[in-house]
C-alpha cells in the first residue's frame, strides 16, 4: 500500500509540498545587538552555524596561579551565545592542590557539579535556618546547590581536581562573596556595619583583594 | 431595545443559567498539606474567607531590642498563605536608631523598598564586577534591588526608620551572611578557607552570634 | 594558615585573578530601544547608575482634585526602568476623604495593598462564584488582590488614606472598569449589549467621563 | 552493515536494554487529590488511559436558551483534566441570534478565537488608553484576545454562530463583569461608588441577575 | 447620592484625571525588528490596529494536492504577530480522504486539537515507556498532544477532514519525523546508524522526500 | 566600634533575635507524594540531609552491552529527588567503540553535553527547515541542544567516550524514536501511514527491538 503511495504521488510532491514559516528553534545571541530581560538578541538563522552550538573553551585548563589556586571558566551566554534563551549553561571549575572556589552565590540559577577528576569538598548553606549540607565528593559524584544559596567548592585531595558546574540560566551570575565585600570601593565602615566583622580584618582583605575605602 | 430584552427573558433566566465550574482564580496554602516546588497546597475554595486575604501583622512595631537594632517581620506564604502562588509578598523592617539589615540576599526573588518613615541608607553589589550601589533614602523615596545580589539597609537618620520591601516570590528566602557563615556548625577552617577571613575574627563572630565548630 | 595563605600569594593574585565577563545581574529598561514581550531593552550596564533603581516619585502626594477625589501614582517599568524584567512593581495611592479607586483589574499581575495612612476599605471578586471578599483595613493591614480579578479601594474614614501597591509585574496594566466602558469610543449599543446597562445609564456617563458614541 | 548490526546484538537486546525510569511527560489531574499554585495532582501514569486526553463535551451544542441567548462551554483543567499542567485549554461558544458573551475578563490567560459557524462581532479594550479593537468576524477567522483585557462576542449575523476560544492556560477563568457586579451580594452603595452607576440601575439589574444587597 | 457626585464634579474631571502612562497590554510582532528569546520586537502601540489582532488566512481551505493530501495552515506568531508575547497560537489541518499529518513534534508547546468537519485517528507516543494513545475523534472531540511528544492525525473517514490545533505557545514549532530524517543533507549514514532503518529504506525515502546524501 | 556594639548587646542577642519562620529554598521530592505539574511533593526540610543533594549514581560506567552500545544513566528527579523544582538535571552517557544513542528527544528541556573522555560525533536538526548541524567533539567540548530537536550522539573515535548531559529541566524525558515507533504495540499500519517507511521495514525492527502489532 505504502508503494503505491509513493508511486502515485511522485510528481505531485514536486509541486505542493506544505512548507512552513520559520519558527523559533533555538535564539542564537547576538552580542552586538540590544539585550532584554530574557536575554540577547538572535542572530539572523539563516548566519547560524554548527559552530554558533559547539563550544571548545572548557577543553582548557584554567589558570590556577592565583590568590584561590582555582579558575571557573564559564560557558554562558556571554561567552557561547548559542544557551542564549536556552535555561541552561555551564562551567569548568579547576582547584589546584589547595585550591577554593570561595563562598559565591548565582543569583540567576541552580547549579549541578559533576566532579571529572580528583575529590571536591563542596557545601552549602540553607537560608531558613542557616543549615549547612556539605561533603566529599570524589570522581561522578554530582551535587545540586538550590538557587540563591551560598556555597562553595575547595579541593579535598592531593591532587588537582576538575568539575563541571551545570545551570538552570544561561546567564546565572556568580558573586563571590569575599570579592563583593572587598574587592571594590564599598566603604569600609559600611562593611562593618553590615558584616559585624572588624575595622582592621576589613581594611587587611581591601588591601589583600584590591578594594579602596 | 435592552428593557425589552430583559422583559422578555426575565424568567428564562432562572432556568438555565451558563454556568462555569471552579476555576483557581487564588489557591490560599493549606500549611497542613505538602508542599510542592509551586507552593503550598490549595484550601479548599469553600473555605476561604476574606481573612485568608488579610494579614495585620505587619501593623505592629517589630522588637529591635537585638544585636541588629532592627527587625525584619515576614508576611511570605508561611506567614500570609494568602500570596501563596501569586508571585509575590511584603515584609516590614523596623529599624531603630543605629539599627541594620545585615547583608543579604534574598535567593528567590527582586525586592522594592518603599521608606514610610525616617532615613535609609541601602545598597546592594552587583555580580559582574562587584559594583556597589548605594543612596540614602527618605520617606516616599522606593528603590529596587535585583534577585539574588547582596544587599543591605541601614537606618541613616537619628530616628527610628519604616519600610515595606516586597518580592516577586510569594517565599523569596533571606540569607543573611554574618548568620550564613557564623551562627552554625559550619566549621571555621572552611569558613576561613572559603572567605579569606582570620582565624581569630570568625571564632570571635562564632562566639557573638551563636556558632559552634 | 590563612595568615601564611595570604603572604604567600601577596604578589601572585596581582597577576592572574580569574575575571568573570558580565552577566545580566538587572536590565534597566532604555525606553528609547525596542520593547519585547519581556520588557524593555536594557541600558549598557556601564552607563546604569544607582539612580537608575532609586525613585523619588512616589514621595509626593498625589493630585486627588478628581472625580473618584484619589490617584495612582505608578512605579512601573515605563516610570521607574529600574524594575524592567524584575518580576515586581510598585505605585502610591492617595484616596481624599470619599475618595475611590474605581474598580478595575490588573491584566498582568497579582497586587499586595499595605495601608500606611488613614482607612481603606478594599475588596475584590471571584471569578468562579462572583464571591465578593471585602473587609475595611487600618493603618498596617495588608490585602492580595489575585491576579486579574476585579477588586477595589475606597477611602473608609474621615481622613485621607496612602497606601502602597506592589505587584508582581514590572507593568502590571490598569484596567478601570467605568473607564474602559464609558471614557472612548466604544458606541453605546455594544456597551449596553455587553453589560445589560441601559441606554440613558450608558449615555449618561459617556457624558460625564468623556466617552462618544 | 546495518544488517549484521541487528544479527550480532539480536539476543544482548533481550539482556540489557537501557530502561528509562518514569518521567513526567504529563499530568493528567486527578481531582480528588489536593490542588496546587500550578494545577492538579497527577493521576499515576499507570491509570492513564487515551480517554484522559480526549474530550467529547465540545460537540454538544449549548443551551442558548437563555437570558444572553448564549452558552460557554469550558474544557479546563476541571472538565478536561487532561490539560492539567500544559498551558492550553479550550472552550465551544453558542451564539444563537442576537446571542452575546458579555463583557468579560479571564484573570489567568490569554485567548485565541475562531469562528466555525456564522458571524461573530468580537472585540477588546485595551487597559493603557482605553482603546477598543473591535471588528466582525466571518467563518474562519480568528482574533486574540491578550491576557486580562475585557472583551466581548455578539452574534454578528441572523444565524446561530459557534465559535471555539483557545487559552494560554489550562484555568484560564472566566469574570463577566456584569454577573461580578450584579450576581452577588456587593452592596448595592459599593457598586454605585466604584463604578458610578445609578442606585436605580444597579438595583434594577441584581433584580435581574440575582444579586443582592 | 451618586447623582449628587457626578454634579458636583463635573467640571473638575475636565482638570486632573489621573492619567497612565502605556503599560504592556500586548506586544504585536514587528518582524523587521531583532527577535528575542521571547519572541518579536512590539510594534509600537500607537501603529497598532483590530486587523493586527485578527486573521482570515484560516478560512480558506488548504491544499491537499500534495504526498501527504494534507495541509497545515499556521497562524504562529511569524503568520500572525497578534499572538506575539501571548502564550498561544492556533494553525488549520486539512486532511483530503487518506490524507495525513506524518508522525511530528512541537518543540515549544502542547496542542489542543478540536475536530470541525470528519473524523479524524489521532494519537501520540509517550517518552517514558513509549505508550500509545490513539482514538478516533469526530465532529467536535478534542484531544491534547502533551508537549513535545511525537503524535499524529490521519483522517479516518470517507470525507475530507478539518481541524484546528492550539498550541500553548506563540512559536511552537513542527518537527515531522520523516521531513527531519529524509528531506535534508544528513548523511545515509548517519540516519541509518541513529535509527536502525535499512540503507536501501533510506537511500528510497531521501529520493522521495527530496533529501541528499 | 565594632568591638563596643558587639560588647554591649552581648546579652541582648540571646533574647530577641529576629527569627524567620521556613521558607522553601528547596523542594526535595518525595516520590510517596502525590506529584503536581511542577514535579514532586517536598520532603518534610527537617528530614532532609546532604544525602538529598549528592548523587553517586553517575560515577559507574554505564552497560554498554546491549543493541546500541551505549548507555543513559539518569540523575533526573525520579533517581535524584535532589533537582526537584530546580529546573535542571544530569545524565551520564557511555558510549563503547561504535556506540550510539540513537535519534531523540527531550520534550521537556535542552541539553548541553560535555564530553569527558574519547570523541564523540553529535548533531541536531532544526525545525524550520529541517538544517542539520553536527559536528565531531572531543574531550573538553560542549554542544547544545535546543529544546524538543530530534538529535544523536555517535562515538566518533576508537575507544570507549563518556559524557555528561544537563538538562533545563529537572524531567526532561527521553523519547528515543525508533523506540517510539518499533518497541510498542503501535499498529504497523499506522506506523507505515505516518513515516512514510515500507511495511517489510517496520515489521523488521518490529522484531528486533520488541514491538507487536
Amino acid at each position: 500500500m505504502v508503494h503505491i503511495f509513493f508511486l502515485f504521488f511522485f510528481l505531485l510532491q514536486l509541486l505542493s509540498f506544505p512548507s512552513h514559516a520559520a519558527v523559533q528553534d533555538f535564539c542564537v545571541g547576538d552580542l552586538s545587538l540590544p539585550e532584554g530581560p530574557a536575554g540577547y538578541s538572535c542572530k539572523k538563522p539563516a548566519k547560524v552555524t554548527v559552530n554558533d552550538f559547539v563550544f571548545s573553551g572548557l577543553g582548557v585548563t584554567g589558570n590556577t596561579s592565583n590568590l584561590i589556586k582555582a579558575a571557573v571558566t564559564p560557558a554562558f551566554s556571554a561567552q557561547f551565545p548559542g544557551v542564549n534563551g536556552l535555561g541552561i549553561s555551564i562551567a569548568r571549575l579547576d582547584l589546584a592542590v589547595d585550591g577554593v572556589i570561595p563562598l559565591h552565590t548565582h543569583p540567576g540559577g541552580s547549579e549541578v557539579l559533576v566532579v571529572v577528576e580528583g575529590t571536591i569538598c563542596a557545601g552549602f548553606i540553607s537560608s531558613s535556618a542557616n543549615s549547612v549540607y556539605f561533603k566529599s565528593l570524589k570522581k561522578g559524584d554530582i551535587m545540586v546547590f538550590p538557587q540563591g544559596l551560598l556555597h562553595f567548592q575547595i579541593n579535598g585531595g592531593g591532587t588537582p581536581a576538575i568539575a563541571f558546574a551545570s545551570f538552570s540560566s544561561p546567564s546565572p551570575g556568580l558573586q563571590i562573596t569575599a570579592f563583593a565585600l572587598f574587592k571594590n570601593n564599598l566603604p569600609s565602615a559600611l562593611v562593618e556595619k553590615t558584616t559585624f566583622l572588624d575595622d582592621a580584618q576589613v581594611k587587611k582583605l581591601k588591601a589583600v583583594l584590591g578594594g579602596t575605602g
